[in-house]
């Protein structure tokens, strides 16, 4: 199976510190990088990490607060020193476009690569990537401003074929991709051979959500049910409940109720407040919901395997 | 005297790189503090250095490539975050005020203290700042943007009063200052003593030039001559000098050259291009020149005093 990974660049939270960058992702599938977010920073942490500028040609920003997308310019522009030439499409709520605009305008004027914007909206859920093997679709949140997450989920795989049976029936080159698809064989004598003697079954099409600014959402457990990987957002530990309800955020605890009741695989927690200065509470307390649970770092790297 | 320190947050160049962050520096002086450049990440280096958030009340911004004024954004947002009450000066040449406030407008509505931009003219030598103690003046670089740097210069200090002789003949409080300033004292019976006898020198007045991004600039020694303290960019080595030449920067030589030329007490070398993975050579190539040189390094104080 091709790499299904999440890279932490940051998983700090508004205020940055010594030991948190502000958010930024990057989720790599096969050899495209996908960035989530893109705090101050990010070309700094990228530049850290094992993975290529030249591979990220799309970013999803999840919501227009500072801390999610202050090092957009910073990148945008350094991918054009480094001679950078295809488009780099953003997804994100309007009016990111509008405000870097003129930043672009003046700051990236000799840039030799298109930025093309594409709006989204946060309130619904709906596709807003597509290729060959993945969608990513949008997560409606509960935020102080419009806000959502990202399900990348893989498209249903092919089947594999048995190389011995196939061999034994010569079939065809050109009728493998059929069989790949679920088709039956049939013999030039007639005789039908049942895909399931042909095949062995699909790898598993995996799929990641992203969970953060926000309140738990019940509604979106129906989208997520049973992921491979989910990260939500634990601004706080539960004593801090109420400051989270005010602020949108949620805390360790819910966010493990959530995993919990989406029946995720397993569970990544972030986005942690400036205050905390070892999270090893926050993840005792989401540990003790959801076992499967793990503390977001800079530099980490969650494979889905 | 009180502490007159030069504290480097970044001292790369364009492209940020593992080892450097991009240009930005903390003057103190007593226990003002002011801002030179605000590279990408300076939030995040002012919390990793001892320097403190809310002593920053001036920024000086040397021109508008992003590598020097990308932090802006971030570093305002979480002053607010922080409760911040007092005004943040920024100094730079137009339009960033055009090109900020729509930025301000939108990712920091709740800011309880102003941002004042106040525009400088790179082209023009004059002093933009000034407090009971210091001067802040532009000095015109020669970049391929409207550029300055900047220099730092304390005004004449008063005369230490020799507590004895002061003593002896019981001169008067009110007196005390014009003494201090120069003036003779005449003693009731009509006898002048000399201020030579009443005082002892005044502690020097020190001085700080910043001069980055620019081609050497001759015109600017009148100005800095025997400054205690030269920052001045190193981007590339003598042997990338035609480089250097069309990008309008220096070589590790020529800011040597300016510095023995300038009468400057010490310097130090920076802005390294990222091709540098080691800055040895350029030291090398400075000291021949000036002895007296020194690799800037994030996290590294100069002190003057």
């Amino acid at each position: 199976m091709e790499p299904f990974e999440i890279n932490i660049l940051g998983c700090g939270s508004a205020l940055p510190t010594t030991r948190h960058n502000p958010s930024t992702q990057v989720v790599r599938i096969g050899n495209r990088q996908f960035m989530i977010d893109c705090g101050e920073g990010t070309q700094l942490q990228l530049r850290k990490s094992h993975l290529h500028f030249s591979f990220i040609d799309h970013v999803f920003i999840s919501h227009l607060h500072g801390d999610h997308c202050f090092g957009l310019i910073g990148m945008v522009s350094s991918f054009g020193l480094l001679g950078r030439k295809t488009p780099l499409h953003i997804y994100a709520p309007a009016p990111l476009e509008e405000i870097m605009q003129p930043q672009l305008d003046f700051f990236c004027k000799e840039l030799a690569y298109k930025v093309v914007f594409h709006t989204i909206h946060p309130d619904r859920n709906c596709i807003i990537y597509e290729d060959k093997t993945i969608t990513v679709e949008t997560l409606p949140q509960n935020h102080r401003i419009p806000c959502c997450g990202f399900l990348f989920k893989e498209k249903p795989k092919l089947r594999h074929l048995r190389g011995d049976v196939i061999e034994f029936y010569k079939i065809p080159h050109y009728m493998r991709k059929a069989i790949k698809e679920g088709a039956d064989y049939i013999t030039p004598e007639g005789e039908t051979i049942p895909n399931s003697r042909l095949t062995s079954n699909a790898d598993p099409s995996r799929s990641y959500a992203y969970c953060s600014d926000t309140l738990p959402c019940p509604h979106n457990i129906p989208l997520i049910e049973g992921c491979d990987l989910l990260y939500h957002e634990a601004t706080f530990a539960e004593d801090m409940k109420e400051r989270a309800a005010q602020t949108h955020h949620s805390t360790a605890r819910q966010a493990a109720e959530f995993a919990r009741e989406a029946k995720a695989k397993r569970l990544i927690i972030g986005h942690f407040s400036s205050r905390y200065t070892d999270e090893a509470p926050l993840l005792d307390e989401a540990a003790a919901i959801f076992p499967d649970t793990r503390l977001a770092g800079e530099g980490k790297c969650f494979s889905i395997g």
